[in-house]
């Protein structure tokens, strides 16, 4: 029998490290040292206490967790080597029962990473969802971190071992993340339309798209109990769950459910999703709130098939230009024309109508995966949105000489690289100089360069966000100032284009706050962070304060990447923070 | 009348200026600084004089150089305004004349031009061959000029106004380059044979090729009077010019035919016309020397057409290798049916016996243009080789991760690219700080680079050259020692693939002394550096000693591109140089 959380707290440490035995393989200390961390709050806050044991410790002991696992098929075959733990893991993800080739493909990888990384391939082979993966993807898998350097991929072992430590747990205490498993296997239905084989593709209005609306629409309505759900004319998903009254005003959440070409299956999904089972427990529970929730599922965001983007919240903040009908993908089909085959015709001429007005809402607020690395970094589930960073792009090209490699001496050069060179290093030093600020330099080329010519050219783009619109332009200011020093210094000149600037869209506090309090009452320590990817929330921003949460990705966070991911684990806490985000508006509205 | 040398060392200062006016623009000054150099051993050295007074003034005074040439036809229908000089060269060019859309052209590039430097468009309308060159030659140099960077022009302005004052010096004294303007012409009609209408393109054993040899040998034969004419077995040229008897041992010299695609007219082939005007005046002269001149116009220096380079004086070291008769072009013919087409088939199986007996032989020299922009920039227009560069080539690609450029903090990058450009401003500043070194990364890309992506990948090369193995092969040592510590720090990964390393060749002392006294005895200084391209020489030095002459080649000395080019008055320089080489060598040899 599993202790509760309040025996977990009055139990002896050997007690405590009875009861988490197995959870971290042959290594007893992380619960030790983690019972000095009482009392917890949840069996979050347990699991991250571990977490933080593990992370804190020094680096030999670390290596020595890892070490403690059994490479995966090795000794799957003589139970005895195996901890009962991992024999039922690996067993269930039939690798006792491999073919000789399987095996020695096994074998093989398994040297190969013991002799790169001086440890063995840790994966959590009961995967995201805690179901297994299957064989093909475990190989991938293992082929795909041989490929990692050497300091990343000791960390992705021990994010593999905490993910296997948080699965021991649930199936020691015998809990299923129901919650966070309803937002996964919706994700993973929705992600069975796409416009392209074998990827991963959803572009406005495409059939895909379509397919999407329609499930969306049905679940809402039949599974969740919403009160109204419909497609509106820009072809936005809207599910309202009433408040307690007619006048009770509106919370209004939601994300986007296009995709980019061959993307992941989370981005923007995931904040449709977690909402729909917020109102679907609200529903079971025959609970009415003080206010409205107004879940969108926004049509359009990604700006993959038309050259407008934010089509969806656009329409919503009155922003939608109509001479955006006009514009045409690259088949030639306008917006128009893909409006009418999607038998929105009749609707067209409403979008102008589909302008929310502010004061029937209380703000705006959207939960998305990170699609950065850093709560994958940190082994943080959660993170608060500081602010959705502004940003300004730029392409450009410096032209020096192109010379003889052999026979121009270093000091008559006039080498276009070597001045970008100097630039990218410039900006890298100083957007490193503020947490808040980034700065890229994504395309680097010498356009037709040769082994045995100085550059006479070389392309280059820029790319800078910050929290703050001031801080990204003065970052622009210095970056352009010392760019034309550079070309001054080398004899070389520039010539530079701005491309994009966009305003940064800071939280609103209160809203900022009401996280802060959400993922504190789950036990999970806050951390905020800035949003350096775009999100429908800016567009909301125009007209509601916002404030958005952030869902760790795995993988270091990649996204717009099939490998996008996350884990029933996080979806259910992101459920849960957003469960106690209306809790706590309730309370506040009486 | 003009004065002789021995009268322009005697004349007062007042009458010097007086007997240069109008070489230099509205400028006495700078005849009346020059006549502070006296005594002159030559008219090349007086040249010189002035060339150096200019070099040494003010940039203000340069300035006012530049600023006192007229505008091109910008009053060339007005007299008034223009020097006689000025007015002569403009009407040879035709610029008198020009149809209004012609002057409106003009007049627009004159007021972009002095938009942009300040000064006017200075241009030695007369060429490099002295004839004028056409208004469609005029009107694309102005274009291409307009775009160069302002430091680079002022030099290119004053590298034009010492090109007019040799010119207007020459048509002061009477004086004709015939010798120069033999071997400018000689590359003028070479030039006419290509595989590609509007580029010159003459690659192995190809029509064009074999055209250029058969003009050649007629020149030998019917214009200079070699004794020995022949093509051997490989397809080089080779003239020989008997000594005073058939003991008398060989001075070998010669150069390449071949050209890259769109290559330049004097790239190799001055080597092999310089010694031609010197065997030509000989013969005229009824001159044997103590040692015969064997010329060789080498077939293949560049690499063209098949993998194998240095064909023909491969031959000749005995290094050619039978096994490279197999190697097929792009086309998919084999070099043995390239011969067999060319004629040569009866030949093939001699080739081995091409190989000199160094005892027969003095040593080898070649006379080659710089390809480079050390002359040009220095105002030199000859230089001598102190070795040939070894050299050592990398490609390499950088493996970092992929990821978003807004969502990713700097600390958390594995910028692919930024690793590069760190070893990029480290091979610059190790290069440059030893001025026999040069090291280039000419090839430089993030492939599929996206504005919004940190690279995770970036493509690169490395080119490092010295005038010795082991300065070379130390910096290759620092280079890849730096990359590994990047590589390092940043926690990224890289593979480097070393491609080529090819032995330094020093130049043979002695023979290095007989250029540098034959340049001296031209009353011109002496400029050594080394070779940073690969020459036939270097393949001559596994038997021979060697040593080569550099010529100075126009437009900063820019090499395998249509506008290579020397002047004739340069040509002239380089053959005199041979002369007093070999009359030299014959003081030696009695």
């Amino acid at each position: 029998m599993p202790l509760t959380l309040e025996q977990i707290n009055a139990a002896s440490v050997a007690d405590l490290t009875e009861q988490l035995h197995g959870v971290y393989e042959h290594s007893p200390w992380v619960a030790e040292d983690a019972a000095t961390k009482r009392p917890f709050t949840s069996l979050a806050h347990l699991r991250q206490a571990l977490v933080t044991v593990v992370r804190e410790a020094p680096r030999e002991a670390q290596l020595h967790l890892l070490r403690a696992h059994p490479e995966l098929a090795g000794k799957a075959i003589d139970p005895q080597a195996l901890t009962t733990e991992s024999r039922h893991e690996q067993v269930q993800a039939g690798l006792h029962a491999c073919t000789p080739e399987e095996l020695a493909q096994i074998q093989e990888l398994n040297a190969a990473y013991r002799a790169k990384f001086g440890f063995p391939f840790i994966l959590a082979v009961r995967g995201p969802r805690g179901q297994g993966l299957s064989k093909a993807e475990i190989l991938a898998t293992f082929a795909r971190r041989l490929a990692h350097h050497p300091d990343f991929e000791e960390a992705e072992g021990l994010r593999n071992v905490h993910r296997i430590a948080e699965i021991r747990l649930n199936d020691k205490w015998g809990i299923e993340p129901t919650l966070g498993n309803q937002v996964w296997d919706w994700a993973e239905a929705l992600a069975q339309h796409s416009e392209q084989d074998g990827a991963l593709t959803v572009t406005y209005l495409s059939a895909a798209h379509q397919a999407c609306a329609k499930d969306i629409a049905q679940w809402m309505r039949n599974d969740c109990g919403f009160d109204e759900v419909g497609i509106d004319a820009v072809g936005n998903v809207v599910g309202l769950y009433h408040g307690e009254n007619d006048q009770a005003p509106r919370l209004l959440t939601g994300s986007h459910y296009d995709t980019v070409r061959n993307g992941g299956k989370y981005d923007g999904r995931l904040g449709i999703l977690v909402p729909m089972v917020c109102v679907r427990q609200l529903h079971r529970q025959g609970r009415r709130l003080p206010f409205a929730l107004e879940v969108v599922a926004f049509a359009e965001e990604e700006g993959q098939r038309y050259p407008a983007t934010f089509l969806g919240s656009s329409a919503l903040v009155g922003t939608f230009d109509s001479t955006w009908l006009e514009q045409v993908d690259p088949q030639g089909i306008s917006m128009r024309e893909a409006l009418r085959s999607a038998g929105r015709e009749p609707d067209i001429d409403t979008i102008a109508t589909l302008q929310r007005n502010a004061r029937h809402y209380l703000g705006f607020v959207e939960v998305h995966i990170e699609q950065g690395p850093v709560l994958n970094g940190l082994d943080l589930p959660l993170g608060i949105v500081t602010s959705i960073n502004g940003s300004a792009r730029f392409t450009g090209e410096i032209t020096g000489m192109a010379s003889h490699a052999g026979t121009t001496p270093m000091s008559m050069r006039k080498d276009a690289a070597a001045a970008v060179a100097e630039l990218l290093l410039y900006l890298e030093q100083r957007a490193a100089a503020h947490p808040n600020l980034v700065g890229t330099i994504g395309i680097l080329e010498v356009p037709n360069g040769s082994i045995n010519v100085v550059p006479g050219r070389c392309r280059f783009s820029l790319d800078i966000r910050a929290t703050t619109d001031a801080l990204r332009d003065a970052c622009v200011t210095d970056v352009l100032a010392e760019l034309d020093r550079i070309c001054q210094r080398r004899g070389v000149s520039c010539a530079v284009q701005e491309t994009l600037r966009i305003a940064a869209a800071p939280s609103a506090p209160a809203w900022q706050s009401r996280w802060e309090q959400a993922v504190t009452a789950l036990g999970l320590p806050v951390h905020r962070l800035p949003s350096g990817a775009g999100h429908d929330a800016m567009k909301l921003h125009e007209i509601l304060p916002q404030a958005m949460l952030f869902v760790r990705g795995l993988h270091a966070g990649i996204s717009h990447n099939p490998l996008e991911s996350i884990t029933n684990g996080d979806a259910e806490l992101s459920v849960q923070a957003f469960q106690r985000l209306i809790e706590q508006l309730a309370k506040e509205s009486r």
